[in-house]
């Protein structure tokens, strides 16, 4: 059996970046010492979820990649010896920018980067402002603590994302996340939006024979703008094993390392029992490629 | 709000097809007394689950289309009015048979018929030696009770049959199913497994934005192969809506007419708010169509 100590770094996010750095650093150091050998952090974790309103001077809050964020993260990993997964905003070129994932190996090289591909654009979560659609396309990430399916938050409600992933070999799937409630959506609806988001993550994990981890933010952060109250981001960081079954899943409303050990030679069993790869009728999913079949 | 009352025939089944067909018309007709307008029967209703083994005389069972079967279940529908989901094994031609969903408008006519097109095989669900692959498509069936996007069993495990049918304007995804324990797994794996099926399923309605009904056997069926007890159908037919919370769920050990309203105006809502649809990055998913991606 192979067991992979996983951490999730389920953070509250301050105004000032350098106390977000220091929070993380702290959180990052504390799954290391407990023993994790991969360590994902949630989306954007260096500022606030600065996308809840349209201003063109956020932009200054995009870093090169390289740059001081990965230089940081860099230093860390090859310290701890921890495969790290970051979610930064890339700043790739004047008017492209990226909501970008990278991963660092334990020696503190980069395995890889993920772009964002689907880019939301709802009240209070104005993303196709800032982001560019990623062009990196669906491939995973190879690193010491497997092959990584690095997507990014509103990819997860995708299954072409995941089954592209798993196709390309990824033993788990992997989604830094910034979610939550309007808090004037009533309580049904906040318990319906939050079940559906891990229903269907779970989902990606039952159809693909492969554990998921999805890290999300915590906590209220304000609006800028007049008459909005804010997000409650929902926390809920969760871990689920290829049968969809719920590992491990944090607090609601606090910060947590979420810490699980997955089992990676669990995916080989589960599709034995359940061949799903085997029976794709490939023959006839050509109008998947269709923005819509009329 | 436009309610469209729905009901499952969740059955056991018996050796003697006249006495399920007489136990199939007795709930459907009760459903139909208590107002539903959609009735969907669970798969190969008509007969028990006879691909426990692979038998070349149990072809005998298989009917045309149309065929006995379909001229009862017409003068059903027709004479209470009911949008009728049945689910026959078709002979097509000499050794070319199918798991054929037929969908009887409430005149009685056929309004569609769709072949299974994923199938399955593994013990005790020999299925491949019994059903040529369906070629059909991905197809929703357009009746007075809305468009349907009729599957079957082992395609619930298919984001991309979903997908498909969503895609084509599926108003509500149905799998007429026969799914159950290996008595001999434990009980830890049996629950994985059950949570699994109803959870890939209420993850297809999330990632579509539509409801979802799922009609399962129950029961016991005890196999004729020797060291085998056979399987325990697990009922559990449920409805989820479009943001895939349970509508309703059957019992897991007992024949039930399970009965849900569903709001058919709400996936409008959903997809306003969740415009998943909308982002699809269909220019990237060109190797979905491959088998694997190496």
């Amino acid at each position: 059996m192979t067991m992979l100590k996983t951490a999730m770094i389920q953070q509250k996010s301050y105004d000032d970046s350098g106390a977000n750095l220091f929070r993380s650093e702290g959180m990052i150091r504390e799954a290391a010492v407990s023993g994790a050998s991969l360590v994902i952090m949630q989306e954007l974790h260096t500022t606030r979820y600065f996308c809840q309103s349209e201003e063109a001077k956020l932009f200054d809050l995009a870093e090169t990649i390289p740059g001081r964020s990965t230089e940081f993260f860099s230093g860390l990993a090859s310290e701890l010896g921890i495969v790290l997964v970051t979610s930064l905003f890339e700043r790739r070129a004047p008017g492209i920018c990226h909501n970008t994932a990278v991963v660092f190996e334990r020696d503190g090289s980069v395995a890889g980067k993920y772009r964002k591909m689907h880019i939301p654009d709802d009240p209070g979560f104005y993303e196709k402002f800032y982001f560019t659609p990623g062009d990196t396309g669906f491939n995973p990430i190879r690193t010491s603590a497997g092959v990584l399916g690095v997507l990014v938050c509103w990819d997860q409600w995708y299954p072409e994302a995941a089954r592209l992933m798993a196709l390309a070999g990824a033993e788990i799937l992997i989604y830094p996340t910034a979610i939550g409630w309007d808090p004037s959506d009533s309580a049904e609806e906040q318990k319906r939006q939050l079940e559906a988001w891990v229903t269907v993550q779970r989902g990606h994990a039952v159809a693909n024979g492969i554990p998921l981890v999805a890290v999300n933010r915590v906590g209220l952060e304000g609006s800028h703008e007049k008459d909005k109250e804010g997000i409650i981001f929902w926390g809920n960081s969760f871990a689920a094993g290829p049968q969809g079954e719920i590992l491990a899943r944090g607090a609601e409303d606090a910060e947590e390392i979420v810490t699980v050990d997955l089992d990676m030679g669990r995916s080989e069993e589960v599709r034995r029992i359940w061949p799903f790869l085997r029976d794709r009728r490939i023959d006839a999913y050509g109008d998947i490629l269709k923005r819509y079949r009329d």
